[in-house]
């Protein structure tokens, strides 16, 4: 997989191109993703809403789950945990997933999401996921895709 | 808390109004909500984002939690759990949220997530979190508002 | 499945059997469970420890949806989630444990735990898993069986 | 806090000295635990059973918030999450955890469980935890000591 293949998994998927998430870089099964953050992002806080972090943690997962894959095999997220450690102020987020434990039918991720406010990282989400694998053909009677 | 100060809740949290989730009924702690889904809101695959799902659950929870307070206290979520059991497909979703137990300064909620096509409503997603109470003034230092 | 083949699986899982963890009703995929407290169970602080109530909603959502499946397919829990309500104080536990979506390859289940004291019962915790159906001959080489 | 503190943490709790779970190392809030593998603590396919790891994860991640704290505050958990990526086989199992965030009323923790074969170290499970803050007061009306 190329990062040209997986800026066309992000492009895809309308809701994370109506987001604005896309692909940094990827490098053996690990990817990061970015989000430039703008005030529709927002809680009425200021604070950048959770579902919006969430999204972004569930997608980054969900493709480097899928980078490990060969053809015809799809990566749906089965369960999702967030755990929201900071409020998430500033102008990017950055997100980085990787594979805990890959597996023929079962795929475990885990995600990290920091906002950067004047150039200093803070993380504000940890992420855990419960990934199905399943052959292209099922899609449409298979859990949500990730 | 009245259905207007709920439409306040709602309308006030930019992302959440950006995807369009609005509040529906209110009882006793419990609350239902609902979005119209538009193209935006999918998958590469026609179904609804799980990230879509999750922040509806997760502001229909914190909002729930929010209506047994009084003033001067916030929800903030502290860790959300979704599971995906089906696809999502149709033209609306719709949210039930309840608290499972209140708490001085915790509070365990739930919430599913039904799609609804030609009229006939799937449960698509269910959704445990635990959310802190905490003073408003403190908000800045705090977990992100759910 | 019979109550005489549920009691099978909980007498032959060693940890269960050595907590006192037993089966007391089973209908539609419906199960319950009870547990006779005794000082080893207990935290420092009186109460039942967290580990012992997770086993007894991890072993009875795990056979709840054992008892859904045909011959030659086992379930094996991937995931656990368990929120602690309230301390767990009492005589006596008793679990109740369901699935919420049963499927070829997943099955999400959910399950409550009481604590009954003077005869009241009180809910202390709430769980939800993802459990994964695997062939019997693939035991071996799959996540921990539930 | 030092390693005999801790080990009085450990025999002070029943089910915990009961299993067998005892502190290895501590330092800077990572705490390190094992545990002897012996027959009661298996599943009947011959791993170790779920409940038993989740309990020495929860303990281990409880005792490496507490060590965190000042007098006279207790870590009780709110919520927990395992992920059993793998059956625990082997003579020993070994339970790193650690503070990702800790907080003057909630700390964030994870844990690796691993089981130990012929000198041989596999991960079999994640976990994660959202740990409550309270004064040593209140424990009797909180949410269970981790």
């Amino acid at each position: 997989m190329t990062l040209d293949d997986l800026r066309r998994y992000f492009s895809a998927a309308p809701f994370v191109a109506d987001l604005g998430i896309e692909p940094v870089a990827f490098v053996d099964g690990r990817l990061a993703t970015r989000l430039a953050v703008v005030p529709r992002h927002l809680q009425h806080t200021g604070s950048v809403h959770a579902g919006v972090m969430a999204t972004m943690a569930d997608h980054t997962m969900g493709i480097a789950a899928q980078s490990l894959l060969g053809e015809g095999r799809w990566i749906l997220t089965a369960e999702l945990k967030t755990s929201l450690l900071r409020p998430a102020l500033g102008q990017q987020l950055h997100c980085e997933a990787w594979v805990l434990k890959p597996g023929r039918s079962l795929c475990f991720t885990e995600a990290e999401v920091f906002a950067q406010a004047e150039g200093r990282r803070t993380l504000v989400m940890k992420a855990s996921a419960t990934m199905a694998v399943v052959a292209a053909d099922r899609l449409a009677t298979t859990p949500e895709r990730s």
